[in-house]
């Protein structure tokens, strides 16, 4: 049985980064760059002043005072006209270019205009005026030909302001990969049913659906299998038209557990069954030519865990991330947690951040089935193999789901 | 001239939460519940398996040994026909409901079958079964009419099985705000422009835009406004049809700084004018009866860090979610940092997860028009005002930004 660490570099040697397509930079936002960006110009373009004021020469105001000649106006989108000699300056606004000859800027709250004998004049009172003062260097934050950011970069609103400063109206990134959730078990009936005897809503189809769209997927709602060979081979060639296929439930040893076989019967080659982790012992994973085909066990907390493990790894491979893998974080249990488990266990947890660091609560927690207890948690705290006594202000691994609750 | 504390106060005190719709639940996550949710069901439904086994008496079993005959089958979504009785047992699969009689489950892997006279019988081999082994209560999740998620959640994917487990087909959450954003200033240029001398390209659209997407709001983007009244009014006039408005530049002290007075004459009240921050101090507030506004300074990492302080708070509020400020978290500096500043900072930092805890380092950063440095970064460190020597290791206040770089 592979260990979770090994179920992880199996799905990283065996998924390999989907195609490319070019979009527009409005429709960029969290998809992943598939091409390196070297900018086409300097930042700023030219020498900007940061501040309204009047750009002058420092060495004519080098102990804070001075009364100097406006002899132009320059505004943001302009260029002065002619440049400053001693004893002159040009009032500017924020964001326009540095006239020639100036070297500072003295902000508009430290003067007073004056007209003196048709003439304006600035008179100027500030602390000791060094050149650069309220203004930035043409290419000080990057120079034309700089790579901004290499190719497996996921697009932030940051990235694409930055995207848009160097004028790229169209990126190279990733596909977005498609993904077939498809629910499997005589058991289930689906959310406009009332359950009869026996029977269970399917809540399994929802919630990964949301899961695989919370990666940046896109979730295709396949419904239910039922458990014989025919409704379950038909809906599993159905769902190998995706890119990645989520089958939950019938992957455990019971004689209905009918995926497995039937996967392997539509050519999907497996890589491994069975991972030492709670829950989601019996996950499931294999591979064909056009597809990466995952067997959640039905339980939806197992179903849940295994996802943010090993599926979202998946699809972080396919969409050109790296490191694929999940990230671990780490947290100071916040009361003393008694763990007993003879599998390496992802714990549902209460994040929360202190002004003396993160703290993380283990919460009340009923097993695999227990959906309720994961929307009370926002992270997974992982608890490795051993019945052990944990002490609160312990570190322990934990890692964050998606979003807030 | 407000703090930023001052300034968040003024947004939750002047945006109330905005109306409500229905809608399905395959396109609610992310939104936040308008309603609180209780249950219908209890959770599960029936005492249920967790294992592929046998349902048994466990005082049948309770040194761990014993040959039961095995009097029916029941699989995951039916009901056994008969009770146990002692000396019985019936082969169960995961999920299906525990028999009348039988008060524990023996995993399949510790017995054996046997045919024995027209009789299947099983022999058990174990560890002493107490009662409740490998199977979970009805109700022991949740109760029929217990509150399972107040109003103000944010829809998760765990929220949404949750939800399709008790057959929530729609739900009433807060509507998605409309944002429209504005940038204004002659400097600018549309990002498919070759920048002339002066002229930058428009950064602040698409970056705003996708912060807006990014906090779950619809963007619109208004283009570019020109520093003269008549084309600023007109612009500003058709954004006041949104929600809430962004404008970017012309907020400053300059002569052709016309957003306030424009803004001011569309009937658009200002709450606040400039507040004690770095970067963003010239930031505008201000509400109508219909639209909540924002003036963000033009520089692009002033607007950026106004947005995730001050227009993700209004954003929260309208979308009915508390708290809405911003959640501050905490983390180690990872290298001695002298702060100079007048005014409390927020400064772009690289935040990184150790075993050991959260660590952030400032990154390279050459003030408010350097957008390169925020795509280093994933986070913002909170410098107090007044020059300081930090030490490595010493913890400070940061707030993560949304995504991953």
């Amino acid at each position: 049985m592979h260990t979770v660490d090994q179920a992880l570099e199996a799905i990283t040697l065996n998924v390999a980064p989907g195609p490319v397509e070019t979009v527009p930079l409005c429709e960029a936002l969290g998809r992943v760059l598939a091409e390196p960006i070297d900018s086409d110009i300097d930042s700023p373009p030219f020498d900007k002043a940061l501040m309204d004021g009047f750009a002058v020469r420092a060495e004519d105001i080098a102990d804070g005072t001075a009364t100097l000649t406006v002899i132009d106006e320059v505004t943001a989108g302009q260029v002065a006209s002619q440049a400053i000699q001693p004893g002159q300056a040009i009032q500017i606004m924020t964001g326009a270019p540095i006239p020639d000859g100036a070297d500072a800027v003295v902000q508009v709250e430290d003067t007073s205009i004056e007209n003196h004998e048709q003439q304006v004049r600035v008179s100027i009172d500030t602390r000791p005026v060094v050149p650069g003062r309220n203004m930035i260097h043409q290419g000080t934050s990057m120079r034309r030909g700089d790579t901004v950011m290499p190719a497996g970069r996921q697009l932030r609103p940051q990235e694409l302001g930055l995207l848009a400063e160097l004028g790229r109206q169209t990126l190279v990134v990733h596909r977005q990969v498609t993904v077939g959730v498809l629910a499997t078990g005589d058991e289930l009936v689906t959310i406009d049913c009332q359950p009869g005897a026996g029977q269970i809503r399917n809540s399994n189809e929802a919630m990964l659906a949301a899961q695989v769209r919370a990666c940046g997927g896109l979730a295709l709602e396949l419904g239910i299998a039922r458990d014989n060979p025919e409704d379950l081979s038909a809906r599993i060639a159905d769902g190998l038209k995706c890119d990645v296929l989520l089958l939950s439930g019938g992957v455990s040893a019971g004689r209905l557990d009918l995926v497995p076989a039937q996967l392997e019967a539509a050519g999907v080659n497996e890589i491994f069954h069975k991972v030492k982790v709670k829950p989601g012992k019996p996950v499931w994973f294999g591979t064909s030519p056009d597809s990466v085909v995952f067997g959640l066990p039905g339980n939806p907390v197992s179903s849940m865990v295994c996802f943010e493990l090993f599926v979202r790894t998946a699809l972080r491979r396919l969409a050109g991330l790296s490191p694929a893998q999940p990230a671990a974080a780490a947290a100071r249990l916040a009361r003393d947690f008694e763990f007993r488990g003879d599998r390496p266990t992802y714990f549902p947890g209460r994040l929360e951040h202190h002004s003396d660091g993160p703290r993380v609560t283990p919460v009340d927690w009923h097993g695999s089935s227990d959906l309720r207890s994961t929307a009370n948690a926002n992270a997974m705290i992982h608890f490795p193999a051993g019945d052990q006594g944990y002490r609160a202000q312990q570190w322990v691994e934990v890692f964050e789901w998606s979003g807030r609750a």
